[in-house]
Order: C-alpha cells, then structure tokens, then sequence
C-alpha cells in the first residue's frame, strides 16, 4: 500500500548491488563535467526534519479544528494478519496520530478473516462519524479481493487517495480538487516545496508506474508545470532519459538501481525506494538503500533524499496532512494547504 | 469536448503558419539522414477508412444485442444554444448513430436555459432505462458550470469517459477498467492498432495535456508499454523531444506547430489538431491543418494521419463504441474490444 511495505516486499532481494554501486566520487562527477561545473557534495534534503514541521502543523490544525469547530480529526487503521512489515508500519501510524491528537480506532482481524467481514467492518467505519479517514493496511491474505475492500471505503474517508475518484481527480485539470492526494507522492512533492526547488519547467523523469508512487507523483509533478517522463520496466536506455532530468523520482523497488553517471550534474534526486541489503558489518546483517547509489549520486546532484531519513517519514506526515483534511471536508471547510504560501500542487 | 470542436476553437486563428511551414522535403529529410534511412513518403492512416471499419463492426454489435437481449443502445444528445461549430458536430452524431441504429434522444435547450433545468434535463436522462449514454456538448453558456453538469451525468451513462472516477480507472493499472475511454484518445490508439504500429517499449512524446486528448492518450499510451513525455507551453526545447520520440501525438491546437526537422526518420505521427488558416485558393478563403505540417512531416515519418480523415472521424466512431460497450454493462455483459485480438488497451 505506502512505498515503506511495498519497497520492503520489492527490494528485500538486493543481492550485491550495494557493496558493487559507489564508484569513485570523481570519476562519476568528471564524466559530466563538461555539461556544467562539477558538484561537490549534494545537500541532503531532510525528511525527517520536514516531516516533523509538517506534523507540528497538523497538530496545530487538530488544536485549531477541536478549539474552533470541536471536531476531532478521526484515523481508523485496519489491519488483517500479522505481517512484520504491516505491523511495524501501522504502530508507527498510531504513534504519528497519537501525538496529533487524532481521535484512533485500530481494527485488528485475524489472517484468516472472510471478505464478508472484513467489508463489514469498513462498512462499519464507513458509518462511524468520529472517523474521518480509514486505512487498511495491504497487502491482505489471498483469497481477499483487495480492490474491492479498497472500494468499499467512502471516497469523503479514502485516506490513502487511492480510489478512482480521487486519482481521477488528481489528473483532471481544473476540476474538482481531490479530497485527499496519496501520501508518498504527496510527501515527495512536499520535500521538493519545502527545499526551495524549482519544479515549473523543468524535465522530471519518474521511474516507476505504480499506482501508489510512480502514476500519481507523475501527475503532481506535471500539475506544477513540469516535463514528465515516465519509464518503467520496458523503456529503452533509461540512462540516456535518466540523463537529460533536472528532477528524478526513483521508484523502482530495485536497490541502488541508478548509478552516479546517470545524473545530471547538479539535479535533484528523490529516492523512494527502501530496500535492504546483506551488510555482514551490520548487527541484522543487513542495511537499508535507496533505489539509488546515495554516495555516487551525491557528487553529482544539487540535492538528494537520504535513505532512511528521506521520503519515508514523509509517507506518515502525508497521511495526517490527508486525515486532517477529510475531517474539514466533514464540516464542509476548505482544505489548508499546509505551506503558507499558496501553490498549484494543493489543488 | 471533443477535439473536434476543441480544434477548430483552439486554431481558428491559425495565421500564415499554414503557408510558411512547408520546407522542401529534400532539406527535412536529409538533415536527419545520418540517423537511419532517408524516407520518401509516408504511410497515410486513413481515419474515413479505419472509422467504417469500427462503425461496421459497431452496427453489427447493435444488431447482435437487439437480437440476443433485445437491447437497443440508446445515445442521448444535450445541446444547449446554437453554435455552429457544436451543432454541425451534434448532426453528425445523430447522423452516425442513425445508420448504427441506435435509438437517439435529443435534447435541445436554448440559450438561456438555467443551469437548474439543464440538470433536471440530465437527470431525466439519468433514469431514462432507453439511454445508455449521455452527451452533453461543450462549450455551455456562460453562467453555468459546466464540471457540475458533467458531474450530474450517472458514471454507467458517461459515454465521454470525462468522469472522475472512470479517468481515475484509466490511470491505475490492474484496477477495474473505466467504463467508457474518452473519444478521441481511444480513436488515436485505434488507428495506431489498426495500422500494425508496435507500442510497447516506444518512445511516445504526446504535445498537450488537455483533459479530452492529450491526458488520457498518454495514459492509454503508457498502459500499452510506450515510455511517454507529455510536453505542453511549460515544456523546455520541445523540438529535441519530439526528435527522440518513436511515435508523436500532436494535440495542442495550434496550425502546423511541428515542423518536418523535429521528427525522428520513421516515426509515426498522430495529428489530432483540426486548424483553419486562411487560404486565398479555396472557396471558403480558408482551408483546415492539423497541428503538424503534414507536407514536411511525410517526407520523414514512417506513417502520418492526415488532416481533415485521420483522427477526426475516429472521434464519432469511439463514441458509437462506447455507446454500445455502456448498454452491454447495462446487461451485467463484459465490453467487447473492437478489435478481434485481445489486448492491453481495453482495460
């Protein structure tokens, strides 16, 4: 469902492309050397840091929303089985909606639940006017129709933004705003905003189609006036594409995939990916990457998202940006972009 | 609402663009010449013949419903005021649902009409049992809201596919298909079908990105596996995109934009602009072009559309075919792909 499980799910199998991915710094740099002036070191962009201003925000809002309306902003979070990856992420999510101050309701069923009870609850919550946004946690057993649970969810409550009306809407010009945008994308685009950089006229090249990162980030980015790209897995010489981006957003699930020489010199690269690799220098034995190179990348681009610390803090923040925004839809108030100054990407 | 009308409001203003834009076909394709075999003259994908194809293969579905469930697909036109260009466009879709034979229902509304009438109109329709899909033709008046309208039309009866909810199931993959394609992205992927072009793993550039063409066709475009860049008046050297591009869609209503030298030898071009320049020669003082200067870009391209007969009877066709594709769902049948082979298009 959110990046965090699904590049968990899709990298776990790194193999050796993290020990064989750095390059020296300066063979990387100097190759593109001429098209501009070499880089030395990428600023970081900080997720961690700008996931809490957010959540310093939504937590203001929820004071605001309890103070001025006495409505509590409302998170149920559904959970079927116990999945590691699952359940580590969705204490994670009740921790973030604890200290917001959001109203919590955890829905746990057993792994063997029927599809008929599992809608039943959703149906439940659908119903349940203390609850203004519901997530349930993907992947769910086999034998359960995840599309349809994820149908049965009110579009006023669809938290993650993953129903069709709410995707058709992000991609629909001048239309009606989605109610609420999926949150890694969001948290992408919120990491580019708060970083000072330039989106408007500038080629973006998206790897990756899925429908929870690679599709709805392409579509934000071009509402905010960029050239998009997307490549996947049968684009012919992503490296040349690669090459030519002022913005890359890699969500791929394949660890260090995009080497130093792909950038271009001083780009801005948001690395989405979270997988793990063998380390045996490492207690677990293994450690977190990107779906990019960190170490060659950052002699070459502006700036780059670490990983961890990167965009996935920013999944979470999203999700309290989006809960907070359907609980005002509720009281039939306008969504509050959460950057003070106005922008198209809240649209 | 459709390019056709969006075209001839978009270019009509096209200018001396028409009669400056043709550079001897010598000088288009030679400077392009190291990169593969000069070509001589272009394909032409003939939208009148592949349109009669899909009418022909439309009237027999119609036929095979009456017969088999005593269903006859029902269209219903909405025209608000008299407009030229919407009422010429509005005959021909009554004109070609006639010869399908559907049964058609039309609604013709002066000027004035409130918006609250309109919507009464709509939702007449809506519960109309006999009408499977419901047009309303763009541009309304001013003064009332056109996305309302739309809105108002039942998502089992959106017969332009421009609802939220059936672009968002364009756009998310493995989900449940849109119940209706807009016309005119479905007519370009038609014609490339129906011309034998292999999609996947192109390189696509599509010039527009207007919720009715250049959106959705490059949504359809990455379904089929094409790696697709949507450019647009933010869009940064566009003619160096254009010349990477392995298949051009062109939709952004401006005369004959593209020129010969910014096409890649042996690509294929869809032109979806339908432009009038003035011209002294004919009758009428001007004559209609598409969005690429067609003389150029035959002397470089593989196959072209021309304009008028490539894309625009296309547009009419797809809408018979969703038609049709509405009342099946209407009987719980599953959509018939046009094309006698199975693929990814019909999603």
């Amino acid at each position: 469902m959110l990046a965090f499980a699904a590049g968990l799910a899709a990298g776990a199998a790194g193999g050796s492309a993290g020990a064989a991915c750095v390059l020296s710094k300066k063979s990387a740099a100097s190759k593109n050397a001429e098209k501009s002036p070499v880089r030395g070191q990428a600023d970081l962009i900080s997720g961690t840091e700008i996931s809490k201003e957010v959540r310093k925000e939504v937590k203001e809002q929820v004071e605001q929303l309890q103070r001025e309306h006495g409505c509590q902003p409302g998170l149920a979070v559904v959970i079927v089985g116990a999945r590691d990856d699952s359940s580590r992420y969705v204490n994670m999510k009740k921790k973030a909606a604890a200290e917001v101050g959001f109203h919590s309701v955890d829905v746990a069923l057993p792994e063997t639940v029927t599809e008929a009870v599992l809608l039943a609850e959703v149906a439940k919550l659908n119903a349940n006017p203390k609850v203004h946004g519901i997530l349930v946690q993907l992947p769910l057993p086999k034998g359960i129709d995840e599309a349809r649970v994820l149908r049965e969810i009110l579009v006023e409550k669809d938290v993650d933004g993953f129903s069709a009306a709410n995707i058709g809407n992000l991609c629909l010009k001048d239309g009606s705003p989605p109610l609420a945008v999926p949150c890694t994308p969001a948290g992408c685009i919120e990491l580019l905003q708060r970083s000072g950089v330039e989106v408007a006229g500038k080629d973006a090249v998206v790897i990756g189609r899925s429908n929870i990162v690679g599709m709805p980030v392409a579509a934000l980015l071009q509402s905010m006036n960029a050239t998009v790209t997307v490549c996947h897995s049968r684009t012919k010489d992503m490296k040349a594409k690669v090459q030519n981006a002022d913005i890359v957003v890699a969500a791929l699930g394949k660890a260090e995939f995009v080497r130093g020489d792909w950038l271009k010199p001083g780009c801005v690269v948001i690395d989405v990916g979270i997988n793990t690799v063998p380390d045996a220098s490492k207690k677990a034995g293994v450690r977190m990457v990107g779906d990019v190179c960190t170490e060659e990348a950052k002699a070459v681009a502006s700036k780059i998202t670490p990983v961890p610390g990167g965009v996935g803090p920013m999944t979470i923040a999203m999700l309290l940006k989006n809960t907070v925004n359907l609980a005002r839809n509720s009281l039939v108030l306008p969504r509050v972009p959460l950057r003070k100054e106005a922008n198209g990407v809240n649209h």
